[in-house]
């Protein structure tokens, strides 16, 4: 997830509040879908305008809009008119650069989350932003990209029964986000995975790819940390807030939202302490082999390098050189040969060299 | 004690409150132990159905519900309607993958812990997630496997003399965490040997399998930590909280669990500390040798190398070599080779590399 | 950014209070451009002598005086005099060592930011210290450089239509520091470049002068953090200042900035813990290396020297050596040195070291 | 100081309150010490019984009892119950691997504090449990070992002008802790000695026991810290408590002890750091090591193994050699040799390998 | 500043307030320099007894007394009598092992400081205690040596026009603790000469000695950051005391300071850092000097030692070797041998070891 700021730092100077669309995806058309419910009814569709919001203003039920694909800012302007939401928070809907945070507005609450999920088979995450908006019996979001990311959540709406549709905002928005953390441990489970097999690799043979597999998911890690540890004062702020759009009954579900969220957290660190000590396996699996390598030379190059010497004496050409003539020379030096080089064996057999 | 996640992951998006078992251990059937005491009378009974805990609700006596084996949802699930507990605390008495964590309702408390204890004769932890739920004068506690673990309790409370059978429901919450977690000590305990083992194995013969068992150790005090640490805030919330279920003067005895605590986490500091360190020495052992290596070729391959080469010179088969000639050369050259080996063994000797 | 503290360290024991120029860049003269607007006109203006200020201190329009290059000690004195600054601001305005920091006082107040870009072709970093004095409906800002920083905001101070035009002093304030805050992403994105280009060459070909332009890096990012993070308490200061010269509907406007600056200081965490990484595989890289080279060595010398010993052997010149005289020797001899060394090649292969 | 747990596991799950002695130090016998004073008199005498002190109830004067060696549990029992003292504390008092901590009760303080002292010639710290008990005129000390550590404080109660008699039982509570903890700094002297030698051996001649050495200090600097820093808060708690037996007028003798207290976990901290800075030097003389010797090996094999062929060359036996019979080769071919090692050596000098 | 607590430790158990010089500079004599001002009037003068201060207790003008050496401890007692001074103040004005810290008392304050300042040409500080009294018109300085270190304060007081003569005792302290707090800037700027010194020695020839001065460097750094980092709390505490000592005017001047100790602070986390990455540098230095010697060991052997060899097989004194009869057999050697050589130069070459 390295971000490229170009679009970002072009805005540098610019008017507040000009809209502009900040990200790396762009979906050609934006898709409004809408959910409308109470107790007795649920009615779900697709709709084209913003404008058919209107007839749902005067309800009482539930009205969730999500929007997926952020190209078309001027429906993000016109939702900003009709509801009266600050321009700064509708520059962050379309700036997909943004931290977890938490805006609190007199008529609304305005959530930014991270929603990880995986991509392709080696361990890389994916990130997308989405933003919740959360008005007296108006919820909307804005996705980056088009998913079926909250299909569960329109099959428990469909459920008459189901504690959503007898409930307000609050318990709709607290199932929205409790979906985006538990996201996560899909995540985890990915990085589990992919530990054991980096571990399975230093034990059976390490080479240099392992050390970048290993920075790579330490990045990773970075990156997953930095999108959900700000969950935590998120929700802090969220439960210390006194705004009313948010029940005090519903308070212990998002505390235990922030239960999941402690866990993850606490899971990413694990790992990264982890992936510190395969790196220290690695270095030392280095210099092990290196050892290895070494020793294999020493051995070869200390036993024949000095017998290369006494061969090389009796090969010299000097006129009187008495050995040479001895009968018993030949053999007598082949047999201290085999005496030194067993002496030599057993040497390094003692210091555990062989 | 690395998890998986999969069925967490596989929860994402579903009703909160949907009652699921999560975790590893899977009893075939769930047991009930039921004692109940006061200072007079004390039974210890195993009952077979939760019907029949209604006539001790009506009594003023103590009663303690131990439960062991989570796989009887049904069960947990009737406990609640009997006894109007939340359904996210049923969840987590099921997920056995909490964080020890307390929550705080009206009528009653929930304690997560974890009860940890070695497993075989490498130094391995097991954990078991110990759930405690305190009500007015009621006491459930939920283990996911079946052991004497509670036993000694069990054998106090049979002795009508003793503090525990004169108290209300806070002395035996007390008494149950107290003894979870000086569990910890015979950890601490296995955890001494472990080290001291790996640092005699360091001063003796260091391969590479030692850091394994580093790395290894220092993976189990993460996950010791984990399951320890939380207790410091979770005892801290306990005295702070107004809750009439913990009398003040049953505090002095959490605050004395608060020390043990303290002082185990300080223990794994200290032992982390000391890992860091034996590490240090591997990584110097093994530079030590490979030192010891190359000194043994340096020093074999610098005294033969040039010898060899001078035997090599009078190995040539030029025409004119008027040194071929003289009588004295072989003894001569003899003598040099001893000089110049003598000469370099005592140079190496004042480097001290001999 | 290696500041030299010469100047500093000569006022030590000097009276406070006595102005004197204590930086680096030192502009020949100072300018002074004038803006004054209010949502009817805007005048924008070089001025040559600061008691033209006087007319616009009766007029209620809001007038900005930005002065560049801060060797004209006597100007800044006299707008001291003029609006009643203190000395130690008026010292700190023309020392450029500054921390950003925020002063209050009764009727003004004096932000220190450090405005940071980019210079030539290798990622070295620019500073540039921005003093901003706000007043009723006066501001000043004094910068040690020319150059066209903040033309943007003049542009958009032509624009009648612009919401800076109908604002106070807050919204000028806040747009001032929203651009100098918003160039750090300029900043990060060649940051972004630097560090691929030197994950490339890690990968490729990894050199000495990688650790070289990794440490440099490293370097550089201690200095913008040092001149950005200041900024996170700074706006926090301002926010909960009980000044009048900030009205509380601009407070939104300086959170935005403030998550803007928490964005940066992750990032540059980020990149810390990126190189760190980067480090990390570098070292790995010269092991392997190392690894690789000695290997080489070691296949050679491990085949080639025995066999060297072996043809010494029959090179000596021994009377009464049998093989020599055998008359498939030669050729057997041959057999057996290609024997063993296929024999140390599959030993080698089997090693991995080939 | 590695302590066993083994007697605090086999107390796991027992009835707290239930006093055994835990701990390594066991005196054959516990000797009471009575020091009874006011400022007129100043009596000093060996006790047998604790019934002896009934008699110093009523008085007014100070009375401070000494206790050496806690194997007489039944004597800890019988103080407990003549001053209503908690079980608990008992229990604390009795088990020597306490944190420091202050227990404050009704009418007591109990303090647990670490004292040091250094054994043998080593850098070997020793440790010791004082409790002190302190109630509203009489103070209980409870000591494990028999020594003469309190006779300073003994001496100056002889004194009848000291301004410890003329005070109360707060005043002898900080003379008792000031001499604790100064006691600290002989310790840190010590250190230093040991730090010094270790800082000589690394640049005389540094060998595997140097890094043992280092993290042998290392390892007591964790014991000393783990036993001196939890006074920093122990005195924070005790000068905010609202407990009389403290008098205000003794508050600025208690901040001094704070202040040495400071004093010394800064120089643990320094110790620390000089520590992980010589383990710095050690490595990197190991390298340094390894390299001189890889350059020795390089410069002899460098130049002799390529002369070693060319003499080899003309060793060889084949008829058509030209060479071999030129007058002046064999001078030539020396001329040649002498030529290329004096190169080879100045590259070598050039590259400031020798 | 390597500190010997001999005289410290055995104080441990001594009467607190028994005063005695604890320190390693011992002047032979102290000096009393008496300056009395007023805006009219200022007199300087060295006085003998500190009975002349009798004089002064009556005038309303502000007198400084700086007192060099303390050796004379009768000196010290006698201030304390006369101005009622708490013995414990005295002890530590006396004693110069401390951390630099605030007693507030009700009719004085009593702040301790350390001044640094160079020793000689390597990068080597020199510490010295300076305590100071302020009183309600009476400020005492106790400095260790005699030097000139106040002398441009006594100038600035000459001068009647100065806000030194106009002020009061709260405004001098200022302008003494400025001064010596903006002394470290001149520690700083050699830090950076050295650092730089490091830096140049590191690319061009790195040394193990490097490796030593970046140690010494860095333990200095710890003992200039003990010595400047508690005065960030100091000064928070002496503007957080409602002591009518500092007047609410004088705070904006001790915030400034406050800023100035801030960016010390903050230059030396810089500067440690840097010699992180420095010492960082010098290992891969010395690990890339070592893979340059193994690469020309590797090239020189892997290339002679096989053609060695071959050398050798043609040296051998076999009866039936056809190839020695061969006529062109020699150059063909040669010839191969040149092949041989070429190829594994390319090789090399082509693996950037040439």
């Amino acid at each position: 997830m390295s971000e490229s700021f170009n679009t970002l730092s072009q805005k540098a100077g610019m008017e507040s509040g000009a809209l502009i669309h900040v990200g790396n995806v762009l979906e050609i058309e934006s898709t409004i879908f809408l959910v409308d419910y109470s107790q007795d009814t649920c009615i779900q569709k697709v709709i084209t305008s913003i404008e058919e919001l209107a007839a749902y203003k005067e309800k009482r039920s539930v009205t969730w809009v999500n929007i997926e694909g952020l190209k078309n800012v001027k429906l993000i302007e016109s939702i900003g008119k009709m509801f009266n939401i600050h321009l700064l928070v509708l520059e962050d809907i379309l700036n997909t650069h943004q931290r977890p945070k938490l805006i609190e507005d007199n008529n609304y609450l305005y959530i930014v989350l991270k929603a990880l999920s995986l991509e392709g088979k080696e361990f890389s995450v994916n990130y997308e932003q989405i933003s919740i908006l959360v008005l007296d019996h108006f919820i909307f979001t804005f996705k980056e990209k088009k998913d079926d990311l909250f299909s569960p959540i329109y099959k428990r709406l469909d459920n008459s029964k189901g504690r959503l549709r007898t409930s307000a905002c609050d318990y709709l928005t607290y199932s929205i986000i409790d979906m985006i953390v538990d996201m996560n441990f899909i995540i985890l489970d990915a990085l589990n995975l992919a530990t054991d097999a980096i571990e399975d690799e230093l034990l059976s043979n390490p080479i240099h790819e392992t050390i970048l597999n290993i920075q790579q998911i330490k990045r990773e890690l970075i990156y997953i940390r930095r999108s959900v540890s700000p969950l935590r004062e998120l929700i802090t702020a969220l439960l210390r807030s006194d705004t009313s759009l948010i029940k005090t009954e519903t308070h212990v579900y998002f505390r235990d939202i922030q239960d999941h969220v402690l866990h993850i957290i606490e899971e990413i660190e694990t790992y990264r302490d982890i992936l510190t000590g395969l790196l220290d396996i690695y270095i030392s699996s280095v210099s092990n082999k290196m050892n290895e390598i070494m020793k294999v030379l020493t051995i070869f190059a200390s036993i024949f390098i000095p017998l290369t010497f006494f061969v090389g004496v009796y090969g010299m050409n000097f006129e009187y050189m008495p050995e040479l003539k001895w009968k018993w020379a030949y053999p007598t030096l082949w047999a201290s040969f085999i005496l030194f080089a067993s002496t030599a064996l057993f040497y390094f057999k003692k210091k555990k060299w062989i």
